[in-house]
């Protein structure tokens, strides 16, 4: 892609030679001689005047000379991040391997790709250019939009919607028993869990995360949700668009996190709660059952506003010097006292 | 299954049509004709008033007239999961897939499913009925009973004993080796983990969990015990009969919990623990190494019994205020000791 | 393995019969005639007594009559460790399945064993002696080294790089995306996570457990660190050698976690902190991005040092007392005062 080509995209003036061949991204440090990188603030000057790049995007306020062609960009991340995006977009392979299982009852769109070893259960449907990859399974039932990557060692159960651009990264499972029990006198009769789960657009889903499907209705991740590694997303947890959750967070049932929210890796949500559109939450966070959760930025265990969680800490801090100043007024009372009396 | 069939399962009477046909459960809200479904509480007459469900369970307190047979009983929830379990009993299949690799030494019992790729060790047993799904790997000298199901990319490693109706979701891991190393000078080297784990009958352990095998003793899950997804148990870890561990929890080597416990989510358990038969531990709780839990509802890092655990919230809550009480406090007791030196 | 042999890798003298032949290691209780045990401390001379072994290993300040052979060391489970891991090495195959797909450009080292249904991608290379379990997939450009265990349904992205002796268990991810996004008006746009993650020599990493490659730069996991199950380790992590991370523990982009640090069960790391060599992290803490943690013992969330912690938790467990000795100060200096007042 030439620099030229790079500046329609991203529409911003350049410094520099527009002939010039970009091939890829890559850091300050490791870009060599064809490679695009970014300075993410002024003060990295002396990393972007060695860097080997032929191109760069810098922010407004840089000033340094520099070694080779550059945009001058207000967001020099996300102009880099677009660019990248489409330099390394991941390669599409076509065509069923020969191992592959699949039912005739399968609907397979244009140039999918199934690896080997996988397994497509009856009646699915597998959208245009979909790759999967090797060992995954789908269950009878499941819809698989456009455009998806399925990585390897991907399971998704029966009556899985999953839509256009979705990427779900190896060892992901969807789809799998919520975890719903009622205790009888001697047993836990399983509550039944028959509902379904609807993945939409552009989702990704990193590795080993697991999405439960609904116990009689529907688990749901929104247009556009970005979830880490390790994440559990419980029965008829119903998650908006756009939301971003960090890894090895937890998301108890029927727990409602709208559009825009990000949450932090390792938080635990109870059942039954709602998060408003728009609201942070710290790592590590606890969130009880039912808790309504309004927009703004969250912390702690119980989860606080950030501003009453920190004024809480430094309160605790402060208990040495809260403890020395009762002793002081114990000894200054008694001191008082004593001078009473003696009068007497 | 006629409503007549059920009032004799649930042994409860019915107002209504016995000969109804019912083939499925669902929600009030989503619920069809010939499908059956439950009111929690008195308070969602609403919703029941305007169901299309061809039957009902409903509390005894609940008045209002209704459009379908019903049954009023004590417990609905457990009712309603007592008729769902049986009307959506999970489909059996049964046959070996040809690509499935069986060993001769395997024995394998009647009416049992192996699916595609799935790999099945020396001297291994599969009792009747089991389903094992796709892309499973048994390793040899594991027996597992009769009735389970073993989904997809479930790995078992060798030794291991499985009981009769276990459900092992897709991605668990049995019988890996437990994390024990001890610190030579320069290297760890690793503590031989060369135990085994028996699951008992009954357990259900939900997706990408993973139980250890011991180190030199076994692992063990009691009759009836349900995980959830993403839980961590280490080696030489014996959990009782009908305990319920929810996501994400992690329970450190040896540790002990007794039957009939109750534990949340992202629960965290040192080494060498004792929970104590019937103990209910709130999610996120952490309990340290060698911790001995009593009966009772348990909160908090480190864990405390739920009543000191909110009392001490509650104090620290009132930190602010006792703050302000001691500046109060010194400012009236410097104006008493000034009068008393002028005095002088 | 003969006694005699034993004295000669533990260069330790023993007392009773040298031509004994040890088969294997097991516990006090459980050994067996020609298996090895050992004692941790002389409170279980009980134990010791009544053992089966044919052979003990037990501590110096032990002086109880044995009915076996023994060797008296300092650290009796280093060497009970050191004789386990050699009596009980992991069996070795060798060979490659009739189904395992291998393409021709992958390089395949002597006696490397490959199970049914793995996927060897192109321009790999396989050291020699590796084990390579069922279904597992190794994507293009990568390398393994020599004597490595590659458990079933383990998954390697592509370009990753993994050095000798280690082992990946069941269900383990390497080189997955890391989680980066950068949010532009409507969208989370991906940052370019095209890295890639290098792991040394003699790493273990437990089931299920998630490395994610690098975003520009690499991931790495130094020599002889030991990772438990389901941890999470985000991209361009830079983890030391003998590291040891305990299970749940989650890890976040750029964090340096240096040599011979010991990390608990269910730690949170933010961004870009960075733990000194030495350092000792405790279960449940937290640390905050950008953190410095130096040696020492750690604790907490955020994270401080193991006697501040303390002294905290004692302070806010003083809470109730502060309470009341303000309380009682309050009513004296009420008195004080009346008393001031009526002499006027």
């Amino acid at each position: 892609m030439k620099i030229e080509k790079i500046a329609e995209i991203l529409n911003e003036k350049f410094v520099g030679e527009g002939e010039t061949e970009i091939f890829g991204a890559a850091s300050l440090e490791n870009a060599r001689t064809g490679e695009i990188s970014f300075v993410e603030k002024a003060e990295f000057s002396e990393s972007a005047q060695n860097t080997k790049a032929s191109c760069l995007i810098i922010p407004e306020n840089f000033n340094a000379p520099l070694p080779c062609s550059y945009f001058k960009v207000k967001n020099p991340k996300i102009a880099f991040a677009k660019i990248a995006e489409i330099l390394h977009q991941p390669k599409k392979q076509s065509g069923i391997h020969s191992t592959a299982q699949i039912v005739k009852t399968a609907k397979i769109g244009k140039e999918v790709f199934i690896g080997a070893f996988s397994v497509i259960g009856e009646n699915t449907e597998i959208g245009d250019n979909t790759q999967i990859f090797e060992n995954v399974k789908i269950a009878e039932n499941t819809k698989i939009g456009a455009d998806c990557f399925i990585f390897p060692n991907v399971v998704i159960y029966e009556n899985v919607s999953i839509g256009n651009n979705v990427k779900l990264h190896a060892g992901v499972v969807v789809g799998a028993d919520g975890f719903g029990f009622v205790r009888d006198a001697e047993r836990y009769i399983k509550f039944p869990q028959i509902g379904s789960v609807v993945i939409e657009d552009e989702v990704e889903i990193g590795a080993n995360s697991c999405i439960d499907r609904g116990a009689l209705g529907e688990t749901r991740i929104g247009k556009g949700t970005k979830i880490d590694n390790l994440v559990q997303i419980g029965h008829n947890v119903q998650i908006g668009k756009r939301v971003v959750i960090a890894a090895q967070t937890g998301i108890s049932g029927s727990t409602i996190i709208e559009d825009d929210c990000v949450i932090g890796g390792q938080v635990g949500f109870g059942d039954h709660a709602t998060v408003k559109s728009g609201a942070i939450i710290g790592s590590k966070a606890g969130i009880l059952p039912g808790k309504i959760v309004r927009q703004g930025v969250w912390w702690g265990v119980p989860v606080q506003p950030l501003d009453e969680y920190k004024r809480q800490n430094a309160y605790v801090k402060s208990l040495p010097r809260m403890r020395e100043e009762i002793k002081v007024l114990k000894k200054q009372v008694a001191a008082l006292e004593v001078k009473k009396t003696a009068k007497k």
